[in-house]
This record gives C-alpha cells, structure tokens and sequence, in this order.
C-alpha cells in the first residue's frame, strides 16, 4: 500500500535483533546497527578524504544505510546456513533479490521504483566506497562482540566473531582508513581498564584520606 | 565437547524469539513453544487414545519435544524464504540435516548417535503421531496469533497467521482430536470476552450499591 | 580518548529511550530514531529531486545521521523546559554547544575537528536540506505516537504529541516532499484497519466453510 | 552481616514482580508498589486532618513504608493459597513472623532490633494509620488493575482485582479519606477518555483545515 | 471453561520467573525449565537403558513435562518458607493438591479427569522414573545457578544454590545416570573457559602476526 | 483533573530510569529510588535519634518520598547540563519550581494545595532532616553504582559516580549517621567476597569428597 507501508517497516527492523539464540548482556537491533555503520562509514570516508581519495558520499550513505534492508524479508539466517554450499548461497541470494524486487513493486510507487531497486542492491561492491562499507560493518560488529566479552559474557561465540570480523578487515588493509583504525582505534580498545573489585577498596581509602588529610 | 554443550544448548532456545522483526505484546521463546507443543499434543494423543486409536507416547513425545532443535543451527528464517522456490526448500532441509548430523557428532557420545539422530529427524511424517504433532504445533501458533489479535495488536500479519494455522489444522479434520478441537476448544476461543472499559462503570455502580442498598 | 570514545558513544545512543517518563507498548531509541529519520529524509530528498530541485545529498545525510548526537551530553530534556523562557532556551543552546565543542576537541583528533564540529552544528536551517530534515524528524515523531494510539495507549499526550507533529509538518506544506506525504502518505496512515476481535469469529467461520464446502 | 545486607537487600524488592503468572502490559515491583502505598497514604492523611482527626504520622509512614517487606522472606505466594484455610494462614503467619524475628536478630544490630522487629510486624491494625494503610493499599492495586484493563488487557483476573480492590475499600466507607475517594478520585477515573483510533482522522482532518482555511 | 483454558494457561507458566527477588543476568520460566528438565530426563533415560534398565517412556516424560504445573495456583513460593515446619509443608502440600483438584474438575472435560489428575500428581517417587525426575530437576538448576556464576552474578545464593543442587545428585550416585553426569558432564562444566579480557589482545596481536607473516 | 492525575502521575515514576544512555546490568527507576532513600533515611534517622538527636519525623519522611517528584516534569537531565553555569542552574531551578506551581494548582484541590507546595519544595536544607536526605540519597547512589561495579560493568562512569558520592557523603562525617556508616556499613560493602570461577571446582570437590568420605 504505497510508501506508508516502506515507512512502518522501518520500524519493523528495530524488531530484528542481531545474533539471536545466543545470551547477550546488551542486544542490538538491525536499526541501531544500520546507523552505527553509516556513522562509522562516515568516519573511514574522511579520513580516505583526508588521504586525497576522491569518496562519492551520496553512493556511501545509500550503501551504508540500505545495506542490511533485506533481513526485512529473511529474518536472521545465521551464517554458516548461508555460507553452507555455493549453490545454496547462490539460490537464497536469488530469493532475497526476488523478494526485495518484489516488495518495491508492491510498496514503492513506479516513479521511484529504478531508484529504489538501485538502493536495495548488495552494497559491498569493489568500488571505494563498497570498500569502505564492508569495513564499517566489521567494525561495528567487532565493537559489539568486545562489549560482550568485556562485559564478561562467558560464550566462546564472542572470541570467535573478534577474531572473525578482525580477519576480515585485514582483508582491506591497504586502504588508508583500515590503516587508520588499525593504528588509532584497536590500540585505544586494546588497552581499555577492566573496571576491577579491587580498586574500589584503594579508591575508597584515598577519598577519605584525602579528605581527612 | 559432549552433553555438557548438548545441555548448555538448551538454553539457547530460550534465546530465539518466534517471529522476529514484528511487534509483539507477549513474546514466545522456542524452548516455551517446545513445552506448549508437547502439552498440546499429550492432550490431543489423549483424545485419540480415548477415541480407540493406538499411541506411541514415547514417539509422540520425542517428535514434540524435538521439533524445532534445528532452529539452533539454523537461526529462525522466515517461511516465505524457505518456501520461495522447491529446489531452495530441498536445499535448505539439505543443509539443516548435515548441520544437525555434524552436532551430533560432535556433541553426542558414539553410543548415543544413533539414538539422537534418529530423535533430531524431521517428525511431521504421515504416522499417526506424526500428525499430532503437525496440528499440535498449529495450535500453539494460533494461541500465540490469538493472544496478539485480543491484546489488540494492529500488525495485520496476526490475521493472516491465524487464518494459515486454522487452515492447516483443518486439513487434518479426519482426525478425532481435530473433530474434538473444533468442537469443544475453538468454539471457547472464539466465545472470549474481551475486557471492556465500559463494563468498568457498571462494575463499580454495581458494588457501591450493593454494598450501600 | 580519541575516534575509540567516539565509536563507543554510537552505542550510548542505543540507551536513550525518548519520550522517558510515560508507559510505551513499544520504546524507540535515539540512534533508531536517527536511522529511520535518515531514511524518510532519503525518501524526501528524492520526492524534491523528482520535482526539480537540487538536494545537495552529502549534507542532507549528515544533517540527519547527527541531528540528535548532542542528546549524548545532555540526556533527554522534556521540551516544555527547553521552551520554558526564552532566555532558558537561548542558555541551554549555549550550553549543549559548549559541550559538543568540548567533546570535539578531546575525542577527535585534531585533523578532523573542524569537519566534526560542523557536522555536530544544529542541523535545521533555512537550506532545503535543513527544511528537509525538520519535516523527516516530524514525521517519525508522527509514527511514534501513531503506534501506540494504534497500539491503544490511553496517555493523551500521545494525541497531543500526533497533533504537533502534524501541526508542525504543515508549517512546511510549500515544500512537494510535504504536498506529496499530505496526499499519499497520511491518507494510507489514516485508512489503517484496526484489527478487530469481531472479525476473528467470521473469519474462522468462513474458513470453515470454505474448507467443507 | 549487619546494616550493608539490608541496605542491598532493599534492592531485591525491587526485583520481585507483582501479581506474577499473568501478562501484563506494565510489570511493578514490591519497591514500586511501597512508595506509592506511602504516598497514596499521605494524601489520605492529609484528607483526614483536615477533617479533624489526628494523625500519627511517623506511625503511618513506617506502616506504609514496611507492609511488604516480609515477601521478601516468603516470595510472592498467590492470595488464594494464603486464605486457603484459616490453619493455614495462621502457619504462614507465624513462619512469616520467625523470618522477619530471625533476619532482625541476624542482620540488625542489637542496639536497633527492637526498632525494627516492631517496624516489621503487620501493619493493618484497628488504629486510624492501621485503616488508611488498608485503605491505599487497596487503591494501589485499583489502579494496577485499572491500568491493565485501560491498555486492553483481555484478561478477566484483572476485572476481578479491581472489583475485590473496590469492595475492600468500601468496608472502610465511614472513613473520611474513602468518603473523599469515592466522590472525587474515583469518578475522575471511570470518566478517563479512552483513546480512540476513530479520533485520529477527525483530529488530522481538523487540524488541516484550520491550518489552511 | 474447560480445555480452552487448559491451552492457556499454558502461556501462563512462561511469565512465571524462577527464582524471583534476586537479580539474574538471564531469566528463566516454568515453561522453558519444564522443558529442559524433560530433554534431560529424556538423556538420563536413555542412559539407564542403555544400562539394562527398563525406562516407562510415557510415564518418565509425563511426570518431567508437568512437574511444576501446579506453580501456576500457589504462586513462587520461597523454599526456605515451604520447609520452615513440617506441619506448614504438610498444610501447604494439602492445598496444592487441592487446587489442582478444582482446576481439573472445573476445567478438564469428566472423561479425562481421572487421567489429568493422576498427571498432576506428585512425580518424584521412589520409581526409577521419579528417580530420574529428582535427578534432571536439580541438573537444570545446576545449571541456571552456574550460568548466574560465569556471567559474573556476585549474590552469594547462587553459589548456594549450586551446591544444594549437587549435594542432592549426590544422594542418587547410585544410579547409572547420575554416575555418567558425575564422570562425563560435570567435569566438562568445571573445565569451562572463563573468556579473559587479556586474551583479547593476544588474539588480535596473533591475527595480525599470522596476516602480515 | 485533580487528585487522580495526580495519583496516575506516581506510575509515571516508575517510567524514568536512572542514569539514562550508559550500559547498566540493573536498572532502577526513580520510584524504586524514592523508595530506598526514604528507608535509608529511616534508618539515619534512626541512628541520630539513638545519639541523642532531636529527629522530626514527619519532615523527615516528607523530605524523602518527594525529593525526586520534580523529575516528572523535566525528565531526566544530566548533572554536568544542570551545573553548567550558576546562570543555568538558577533559571533551570525557577522552571522547575514555575511547573512544580502550576501543577500544583492545576491538580491539586485548592484546600491540599499550601500543604502540597510545601511538600515539594527542595528539601536538601541545612536542617538535620535536609541533611539526612542529603546523606540517604548519595548512599543510594554508592549502591546503585557498587551494584554495576561488582557485576563488572566496564563503564568507567560508575567509578566516578561512587566516588563523587562519597566525596559528598563525607562533607557531612560530623553527622552521627555518617560516622556510623563509614564505620559499620562501608567496611562491610568493600569486604563484600567477589563470587570467583575459581571457587567452584573447589566446592564441587569438596561435597562429593564430603559425601563419599
């Protein structure tokens, strides 16, 4: 029923939460992960900026907002189903692509359907800025997982995806912005402080001795 | 790494919310739908026992209980998706028996592999136990669809859920448990008060003067 | 801490209920919030575009994407205190300002804060991006209160909430993206069935019949 | 081990769930619950010194403040099995006074106990304080009730609550504080607008013709 | 109103919360402990089996699926008040039963009262089949309290917990199942992995090690 | 609409959370807030009163229950926003008050209105009643922000909290209730036993030696 329906199921993908069947402390949906990655995207387009490549913003905005639309249709298919055989990839990325064609034709009215179908495509292209958006999205993914493990989520799931989403942005390492992060950004994570028991007792004696002093 | 992991999974299933990625006023785990099937069908093989039929309730647990196991492997993808072309649905069952078959391997001692692969098989088969389950996990679908449309949920997709799982339900209307649904159960269902706030004024009217008279 | 608190931060956004302080069937988070209004302001832009006018996109993007960031600083203030004197209003602005400047300069590294203070600038100017996103933060407040009126929330301020957002979009009904919403969206919003409780009885019947009929 | 286990376990109170075993659109706790109890019965005190009577109000807030501390040791056990029988209640009556006795004697220093095991026991005696405890315990619970059938809860057990709230109310009539109630709260309440879907198109269409005429 | 109700009330065991006025990092139903205390009846079973005992199928999987049903008349009791006099549980064991007595009469059909009410009775008796109940009741304990500890839950009552429910397995050593648990299961539970932050950085130290080697 | 807005507006209470945009394991309302500082101010109050103080009760508890009753009216704004400026500060105390006034007139009736006035002024004055709740307030905060340290919250936020509140807490130590909890209560929180992973096999060992001994 027209674009009222596209508006409302925007809504719908605050409803999708990430990496389901599995004890999260903090969960996040498919909504707050889409701005996290633009956001993100938008940092590792400035400094390609800064470093004279030449980014189309208005292409890396539509990539990195659209770019997990389609678990709108699919639901949350976990990964190694995707990934189980080629042939089965191969088919349930016809599907996705045939039910997201669908959908525009039903929901977007045809003056906007090219641009729409255009939006909806697999971003993660080997254009600069389909580059930058398969960063962005390991990035948010690898933040996610640290949050888990530093909030002591005890699931060897979380290691495995650190390990995993850390991997594959190696994968981009001779792009400035994944050398930025590298150098500037893992290493603050790195060294995060574990809020520990211990200083609590030291930090409650210096406060009075202080104050008493 | 044995039947630790095997029982620390179950808890998994606590984790994957039946229909994601739609606003729900009660949400469902599969581990509750899992019991809610299971007490369903106990009921439903009751009818039957009572109606002359012979049950193997040690089968007709195990099919409920079971059910939905893989949706751990599998995560919980929509069934537009699995049903969107013959060749993808064969694909997918395809997957979802090797990944099934994998755990089990490696989770299961060797003594109780075949035991467990044969408890993990798909259970909706033309048995009669096979059938009991296939209507008692509609039913539970058309409490869950039920209970949103009389809370009020404005989502139209309850609708067309609750028309899907009475529709299958009835083509297993040679049953007698069916026979005893559609009779006694139903008809319950669809005779439900629905709470009014005008009825509030009434009440209060009703209890200050007979109280006062 | 440099780009590492910025990335960080992004999650916070995730913890920002809005519209604290009252019962919701269904809560919304600040960075959801920016995401969906970057969507509608997407769809906006391309409305305006269609009618001949010239969106720059790069801006309209980043004008949506951090038009709520400051809320990170100052929590959620319910706007009657915002509005509640002109010079309180006139103080508060100063006050968020000073504390995004602040963040800047010790978050983001030196190369890129002026290109951060920028885009942390309040968004909704005159230009027709500015316009723009005033008309898409609009809209989504509008959804927002229509969910739960939908939903059946008896608070009133939801109606009051639906009638200023409304109000506030006509203000900007010289623009096409608002003639084109008046015309084709808020008609379909405003059509919505209700499901209803006495549908379901026809509704089984008729399955029913069909079905033996 | 003294005072610091009864500070922490204030906040157990916070954990334990009114009314459990039935959906509810708006959980309370034990610790919510009490603070409104107190306030509630301020008000009512207030009504009632202003005609005349006097109030103990140290005696009144800790009343107030205490009568449902003792779940804590007991957990939330439905009201049915509590009236189960008349040798029953009185068993649980004293179990619930030898836990209270024992965690004073354990976790209160002695210098205190005294204080505390008479802050402790039941608090709804014949005295004027006793009554207005019964009293806004009971509106508390009105308005619980009122709250789930006002958001469309569909379930009966809340009419019921409101109705057994109501009637107990109305056994202390003669008190000025439920005279009050009676002719100017409570009227208020059943005069509560109910939010209408069918108000939406009125207001919208209203207020756009007011905007353009 | 009969099986209607029977069907829901069904939905009812999942909003009662085990183990309520603590805090949990993961919360836990009646519905899903059911169900995981009868998939692990179901292993122990198979386990005696396989050891030359005769296993009653339907009396083993009746007894595990509905051995908290009758939670959803009394309430979460605390188990420190059911056992503070042996009079008191006696008293308290009376009117469980019969309330379940009147559920059954009021809202199972006549012809399956005898059956619902042999159901309902009491499981864990000196039988094998009560045996393995006692013994899957308190491993799914077990494994709720282990749970609270590796997520880093600092309330002593867990540890308590953890301990009563071993303590108990304990008195069925003599049973093959509980000799398996004792040498397969729970050895593997003690060896868990605690996932460290300070893994964290030689993870991704190795990653970039193996990448660039 | 008089008293019963006024009672409704106590739920909405339970609708603002604390510390709102930063990660917590437990959140706490500002209903259940209230709640604790007014029986820690109980028991402060109760320790002057053994040293010889001359405690007014009534103020006391008055002080206490309503201290926070403002934040229905502004929300929730972050301390560094309100401290700002002196500027700031003042004219945000005047709004405060102005909406405080207008609610007071606009709900309560005229004969309650001075008595409600009274009741919601600041109550932190230089009184030993202001003082108490000065006291009772910060050390709620130490324990919220003690309960996310010790379920290992990694934000650093939470040590800041715990030592800004008790910096404040100090500035009163001439007060007996002060010394008595920096004495008796503080010592026990900072002695509080970390549940350690390490300790389980321990245990486990030590009951089945036990047992088997």
């Amino acid at each position: 029923m027209g674009v009222h329906q596209y508006f409302k199921s925007l809504s719908d993908l605050e409803q999708i939460i990430r990496c389901p069947g599995k004890f999260k402390y903090q969960e996040h949906s498919v909504a707050s992960h889409s701005f996290k990655v633009t956001k993100i995207a938008q940092f590792l387009g400035t400094v390609e900026e800064k470093s004279g490549q030449k980014v189309d913003w208005r292409i890396l905005y539509e990539k990195a907002l659209n770019h997990d639309y389609a678990e709108l249709f699919t639901g949350d298919i976990k990964t190694p189903v995707k990934y189980a055989s080629k042939e089965l990839k191969q088919l349930f990325n016809e599907v996705e692509e045939e039910m997201t064609r669908k959908f525009v034709e039903k929901e977007i009215p045809s003056e906007f359907q090219a641009i729409y179908l255009e939006r909806f495509k697999e971003g993660k292209d080997e254009t600069l800025e389909g580059r930058i958006l398969s960063v962005a999205d390991k990035i948010d993914l690898l933040y996610e997982a640290f949050g888990e493990i530093q909030k002591g989520n005890p699931e060897p799931l979380f290691i495995e995806i650190y390990e995993e989403a850390l991997r594959t942005i190696l994968l981009f390492q001779d792009m400035n912005c994944v050398k930025y992060f590298l150098e500037h950004i893992l290493t603050d994570m790195l060294n995060e402080r574990f809020t520990e028991h211990d200083e609590l007792t030291g930090i409650a004696m210096r406060i009075i001795e202080e104050h008493n002093g």
